[in-house]
């Protein structure tokens, strides 16, 4: 087939010819400029639809200047101060703050917007008792020798965290044209109007531009910088720089109660995802959420009726737009685009709801660091690929692209060429599936925490697709499921609390203990613990990762240690005799060649019973444990990386747990777990992929039936059902040649 | 010299002169019976106290047998069985556990003794709510489907849990002259009345003994059997077994509150001594160790009127003795006597107050799994030797002697050979040393816990001197310290709390999470960390290993974080970038040759800030860091197994802390870490010995001159400062060849 389209490619001023030549190869139809570079003259020209980025709360720092009041703000905590001597305390706020990013807003009622807490006690001091020496200085008058203290305290943000970001990284002071960006806030009525003439006066000026890239819309997720300009906390999901003393009194007046500074302060924790979230901060990010979809429905009007496409980018100021919020399809955004580092995040965009297509954009970015004699853009273009196809097989995206310097690219025509089959491998999914999604699901599974459907494909996540020693033991759950044949639903604690919906076949609760995505102090709901008993009991499925259901209580540290047969050992229970057998021969851990590998683990677990099958032990402790538990079953696992091992291992736990391995055989699978298999009942057709580097020889089971196949390294083969039956038994029957 | 005594050899029947020319060579004079068997007539020619073991509380099985009701009991939990269904629920009680140990007791008002919880709430449930159904059968009528409920049981002891062991491993069985000793309980007046009379007796039959080794006295530590007659449930610090229907209603009369079943059961821990003490638990503690001293006194009287010495065995029935507890003393005890698995087991035994001397049981016992062709009995006796001998120089044991079967040791004469060197060296510490400690401690370090004083060289420890994986890397604190020079004090939160003794010079809280060696819930006491912090401040120091002062409240998991500039990552705080760099040039490091060993660490730790000196890292996560707090100072090591370098690190972690590091050179010590020194001031003389079994050439420094020694595997080397003054330089002086 010949058929082009679905590719967006990043163009640059000064090599028309290429990039007309790279438009036919790619099969590209759109076009982009790169963040901060304008687009060639050569776009309008081109049979392709032209983006361009356009930052609704930055940028125009001529208007930043003329309404200092209008910054964005933060809700920020000083660090812990002991008093150590009697009588006065000063606390210095900005100490660790970069104050080109950070001031201090004193033009409020400081009484109301700061505050002082004794955090030995927790006791908030009274505002007679504390007062502001300066702009960045707080004095207590009399503080507790022995007691630490902290000024929670209103700030101004006086550079825009991403553009500070790139300012520092690229020596952007070193050019004159390039100044430091200053977000305003589009809470101020004055700027809310300037943000909706200027974008009507930017789509006059830009009759070349189809589709107006938002990146994104108004506040910046939690980004900010310490006394010498690095990085000091990030939060990809933080709401702290969306607050405002007036957003601060709308609130009280919907909502009918006052926030505090300490509500977003939250012990200085900010309420990162990996906290179990309060009321109050459920409640801002509903208010926020409002309050930034209805603005953004607003210049994504403007954007209409200018006759141009508006793009959000998952990304930068995109807090409040929570793609799967409630309010989020209200706005009518025709598209979402963002970055796939990984397959959770390729899901992350492709599922979101209520757009007319998503688009993601691939790795490499066309940039130095990789673009050079040591780099590897073809492996890095090879596993971002590998690792997106899985997701994309299951939920596909509808568009892809890169971004950077095309100029770059264009000196690595190997790199070029790798692309131009990714591109065509990429359109040929969405052709042969006759974009239908493939129809293997069992059952669905609910991964369940402390967020739910809010934070679909974005839990364990610190900052993007960022790795971190303490996550990717659990991340590898999603990653897994992101590209396993199962429909996949969050599910927040609330939701299954008063019955577990019908749809889910097993849920999974994966996390460290005291984490919102383990539960932490959830499973101190009586009302939680007796659904999912009753519910496993009645023949449903439990899968626990690390320290599920954790939550020191009433004897037992895992509150569902009865359901999964493991308890976990914290040193309360040393003293109770440990015995173990291990079951090598199981449905479970049928694939796993080697030990396996949990990562991190999920610490000292044992077994409370003989009725406890363990699968796999490792330093005296459980990794792997099955457990029947009335009609139902249950399933440990002390962590899950991602791997293609561990994908397997879930895939079959999926199954076991669900009381199903009797079907796994003939539902569609690979014997070699390198590979997998997406079946199309419409098309009658199946796509069989390989997931690694090296040629992989499989066979691919379903409807009784075997097929045989080679595939090249990243290769990927499909097979018409009508053209190739198969082979009823377990024959070899090579289908295909290395590709 | 050729003084001799001191040790104490084991004799058996038919190896009269074998036993005539060990007592000479040894320089025994004392000799002992092994448990359970019987001394040979020679006991009584030879020049040497005669040992004999002696149980109070069983042994007289007929009186067992007469006495029915005087069972010792346990109170026990059920497992934790869920309501899966509506309706009735039955719990067999006994399910788990070993029917010829454990015998439930309904001859007692069961809705008082017994109890029913359901675990899921909480909640005790009214017995008016549930019915035994037979002895071991308990059921619910109306149990909520989806909540877990135990059952609190009162049980008979039907066998002695030590000499049932002894009876399964051993096959006795096969003998017909063994019987299943069963424990009677010492409440019971007519038993009292028999222990009292029958030991009366005894003493008048056994006029050959000298001293009466009592084993121990009346309750044996919590020690429970599974179902196939395996350990269940061990806890040698465990007041399970103290229990009885008078003894909780004499509490509630001294003590003014009932104690229930769940005081004891506690949820399934059973005060084990890793939970944090609850008050009711202590008030157990002190009631029975009152009670059992006042009974024990009685013997000792008996045993002093028939003209012969008590001694208490450390173990076995040893509960409510407590060495360390405030009565111990009135008993007026002549001795005690322990296995010495350790330097730690060896202080808890040596530092005992209120007795007239103390005695060690060194390793291996003569016993047929070291003595055969594959055994290393010297290897044994030697590494039993060298952790033993740190402790005894800084605290004498009194005697020494050895267990087991003789007739298998003098079959390996290089194995007695070595004995007889060690007795030799054991007898000259005493000798050279003129019966005074070593001088050489420039202040107290304080042991802070939970439970203070009455857990003297105690802490973290499960089953006696067994190796855990969980408890090691804390162990190394308690087994560096039992060797080095420092006084030791163990002290509880409430020692502290109003300020830390004068005589303190560092304050060490080591443990994991959660645990009465941390603290946990402790460490939410304001006045407990006000008066740390203040004190630190003042100029103290307080050393943190593991997880010190970890609870998770008003910001902070590790309470004193701003003290110890460290603070643990609990995954709520991932958003906060971390910088670190690493010190490598510090006093606290100076003798770390290799990287540094925290056995199983404490967790992610991370650096508050630039203030903190990072000494080492592994894996992104702090394990050694040093802050200056005020006029204060505060170290934090992630864990410290015991080694000769873990060792040395914390000697100097203790002087940098007090800020004494300048005075270190000076302060007695070797340059060789895997030699030690002690000086002894009145006799102006200083003991060198090698801890290791290869040799050791070491500078010992101290007073500004230096000596230089080399010792032979596990020697030592006594020099006398009068003869060899030392060099004022740092040239060589060898003052010994190899011994």
């Amino acid at each position: 087939m010949t058929e082009k389209g679905r590719v967006t490619l990043p163009i640059e001023v000064g090599m028309d010819e290429e990039i007309k030549e790279l438009m036919e190869r790619l099969g590209a139809d759109a076009v982009r400029n790169s963040d901060g570079t304008e687009l060639p003259a050569v776009a309008s020209e081109l049979f392709a639809k032209v983006y361009s980025t356009y930052f609704p709360a930055r940028g125009d720092n001529d208007w930043a200047k003329s309404r200092p009041l209008d910054r964005t703000h933060f809700y920020l905590m000083s660090k812990r101060i002991p008093a150590l001597t009697e009588g006065e305390l000063v606390i210095d706020v900005m100490d660790g703050y970069f104050a080109q990013q950070v001031s201090p807003d004193t033009d409020v009622d400081v009484t109301k917007m700061w505050q002082v807490i004794d955090r030995t006690t927790g006791e908030t001091i009274s505002p007679s008792k504390w007062s502001l020496v300066d702009d960045s200085h707080v004095k207590l008058a009399e503080a507790i020798p022995g007691h630490v203290y902290t000024v929670n305290f209103f700030a101004k943000q006086m550079w825009d965290s991403t553009q500070m970001y790139n300012y520092i990284t690229n020596d952007w002071h070193l050019d004159p044209k390039r100044c430091k960006e200053m977000p305003y806030d589009v809470r101020i009525p004055e700027t809310w109007e300037h943000m909706q003439s200027a974008l009507k006066q930017w789509c006059l000026e830009h009759p070349e531009v189809d589709v107006v890239r938002f990146t994104t819309f108004f506040y910046h997720f939690t980004l900010v910088f310490n006394h010498v300009g690095k990085e000091k906390f990030v939060d990809w999901f933080g709401y702290s720089a969306s607050v405002s003393e007036s957003a601060m009194d709308e609130f009280a007046k919907v909502y009918g109660y006052e926030l505090t500074p300490e509500d977003f302060v939250d012990e200085g924790y900010y309420n990162n995802p990996f906290r179990s979230p309060k009321p109050q901060f459920l409640d801002w990010m509903d208010f926020t959420h409002r309050f930034v979809t209805e603005k953004a429905k607003e210049l994504v009007k403007i954007t209409h009726e200018a006759g141009k496409e508006a793009m959000m980018f998952l990304g930068d100021n995109w807090i409040g737009m929570e793609p799967y919020g409630p309010y989020f399809p209200e706005i009518g955004m025709d598209a979402v685009v963002g970055s796939v580092g990984s397959a959770a995040t390729c899901r992350m965009i492709s599922d979101i709801p209520g757009v007319k297509y998503t688009e993601g954009r691939f790795l490499p970015y066309f940039f130095p660091d990789v673009f050079n004699a040591e780099g590897d853009p073809i492996g890095e273009a090879n596993r971002s690929w590998l690792d997106a196809r899985r997701a994309i097989v299951r939920s596909p995206l509808d568009r892809m692209g890169y971004g950077g310097y095309l100029s770059l690219a264009v000196q690595f025509p190997d790199f070029v060429n790798r692309v131009e089959q990714i591109c065509e491998e990429f359109r040929q999914i969405h052709i042969q599936s006759e974009g239908i999604r493939p129809a293997d699901a069992p059952f669905t599974v609910g991964v369940l925490n402390a967020w739910g459907k809010i934070r679909s494909w974005q839990t364990h996540m610190v900052a993007h697709a960022l790795w971190y020693k303490q996550i990717y033991t659990y991340l590898g759950v999603i990653e897994s499921l992101a590209g396993l044949p199962f429909e996949v639903k969050f599910l927040s604690f609330e939701d299954v609390e008063n019955g577990v919906p019908d749809e889910i076949g097993v849920l999974i609760n994966a996390g460290s203990a005291g984490t919102a995505f383990s539960g932490d102090l959830a499973w101190g709901n009586t009302q939680l613990v007796t659904t999912i008993r009753q519910w496993v009991a009645d023949g449903g499925a439990f899968i626990g990762v690390g320290e599920p259901s954790a939550y020191q209580q009433n004897g037992a540290f895992l509150q569902l240690s009865d359901v999964l047969g493991v308890e976990r050992e914290t040193h309360l229970t040393l003293n109770t005799d440990k015995y173990h057998e291990v079951t090598t021969d199981h449905f479970i851990t049928a694939d796993l060649a080697e030990a396996f590998d949990d990562g991190e683990g999920g610490g000292d677990v044992y077994a409370l019973d003989e009725n406890t099958k363990v699968l796999a032990m490792k330093d005296g402790s459980v990794q792997i444990a099955a457990h029947a538990y009335g009609h139902g079953r249950a399933v440990y696992l002390s962590g899950l990386p991602y791997s293609s091992e561990n994908s397997r291992l879930l895939h079959r736990a999926l199954y076991w747990a669900a009381n199903r391995e009797q079907t796994f055989e003939n539902n569609w699978h690979c014997d070699n777990i390198y590979t997998e298999v997406a079946y199309y009942p419409s098309a009658n057709k199946i796509f069989v992929y390989n997931n690694t580097e090296e040629t992989q020889s499989t066979r691919v089971h379903g409807h009784g039936k075997v097929w045989t196949a080679i595939l090249g390294s990243a290769g990927s083969q499909w097979i018409d059902l009508n053209e190739n039956p198969g082979e009823a038994a377990a024959g070899d029957n090579p289908v295909s040649a290395i590709i």
